[in-house]
């Protein structure tokens, strides 16, 4: 056991390469943190505020702690040594640090489709628009959440500050750089999903499109949108209708509408 | 005229004091400043860094420039210079001042629904999530954006980012402080609108709800929702059904999955 809080480690994981090397990563506020008790994935340190640790939701996260599954260890520290290896401008006071990928003592709540509905991104560059797709991902009840390409990594601890913690709540994938989204698409085409790829106009409104079969619904950069190398693999192309005019959405607002459409469809209401 | 460019004033812009002391704001970016010279909008000042002048980019400032009507000034100005007057951590070389409320020179385009389909934020905090409303409320058609309470200001240089530049493609609305949420809503119930209000739970489906009458869609606070004296305001409460069982959506998500709803039903596809 570790006497001294690891906080140098801590803040290291902040760069990419270093979760590479050690395969970990922070998970950092109340909302992140209670998501990862409670989903009982294994934590490797859970760290504490003094300041967080009275607080209300200081006595939430004891309650989570004494009910699940233990950290191998827990720190209270002084806040400015808090500060110290916090990621955020305004440090809430609680964080831990997890394995990636993540390990659950029971398995992850399962998608309650029968037909798979799984949400590829390809080349999505802002965290937070990267979290935000797990979390809506997660909350229609997605099968699974492909980030593929040259975007931000979804464990980073930005992507799960912005997934709200739901990062732990579906399963997410982010395979190595040599998996070309084509490559990828191309394969899930040949084991029976249907490939719906969003682009900015000229394809069928989302409400035109059968949502309910097994399908990747799939997103591009927020400035590019697909490339013509993914928007050969066959399948449908679906745009959102602006009669407003305006050129584009954000990514994170198209995708949730194209989300709401395969719910609407799937519970029954086409 | 002035002879150099007023970057201390510029800078100062980003305080919600100096805009109200001066009735200006800053626009930044490509997105936003070239969305500004279509759209018409009197322009104080414009000014370009000297990469950004020499870029493709800037040869397209410049060709919007000579079509519309003139900025009553424009500086070209070293690099270095205007990254002291930048708001943005990575400046892209182009800004403009603008007075507050817009002047156009034409009038803004006209939403193209006879139903009124207005959006109402209250307390929305994060500048992102503000302009990101309005960049979907432009999308759709809204007929207005209205923001309420103690939420970011939607004039602000980084709710005016966030959007896209949208802010000048769709009347938005930012009342003083004195006018209550709850007053505002309840004028807006006894002209005849009706006032659809969005809850975490327990409110119908929005595909069970007529969102093509006349209608003041209503989002609340990220983290609180809307309060209880909102909620008293007579009037439908909307829920998205989350099957996946997470708690909550990004609120710009969860205002674009309704917002796409009323799209839907007013192109005839109920």
């Amino acid at each position: 056991m570790l006497r001294e809080v690891p906080w140098r480690f801590i803040k290291s994981l902040s760069g990419k390469k270093e979760r590479e090397k050690t395969g970990m990563t922070v998970v950092e506020g109340p909302p992140s943190v209670m998501m990862a008790l409670e989903t009982g994935v294994d934590i490797e340190y859970l760290v504490m505020s003094r300041s967080f640790f009275s607080s209300p939701s200081g006595a939430e996260v004891s309650r989570l702690l004494e009910r699940g599954p233990a950290p191998r260890q827990v720190f209270t520290v002084p806040d400015e040594l808090f500060e110290r290896m916090s990621e955020t401008k305004s440090p809430q006071g609680v964080l831990c640090v997890v394995g990636v990928p993540f390990r659950f003592k029971e398995t992850v709540p399962k998608s309650p489709w029968d037909k798979q509905l799984e949400v590829v991104g390809v080349d999505i560059q802002d965290p937070g628009n990267v979290g935000t797709l797990v979390r809506t991902a997660s909350a229609v009840g997605a099968s699974s959440v492909v980030f593929l390409g040259s975007g931000a990594d979804p464990f980073s601890p930005k992507c799960i500050r912005a997934s709200a913690g739901t990062v732990f709540r579906v399963a997410v994938r982010s395979p190595r750089r040599d998996v070309s989204p084509t490559g990828y698409l191309l394969k899930r085409r040949s084991e029976g999903m249907e490939i719906c790829k969003t682009v900015p106009r000229r394809g069928v409104s989302p409400w035109e499109a059968d949502l309910t079969k097994s399908l990747c619904l799939v997103f591009g950069n927020e400035a590019k949108g697909l490339d013509d190398e993914v928007l050969s693999v066959p399948g449908l192309e679906i745009s959102i209708p602006m009669p407003g005019g305006t050129e584009s959405l954000n990514v994170a607002v198209a995708s949730g509408m194209i989300l709401y459409e395969a719910l609407r469809q799937r519970m029954g209401h086409s």
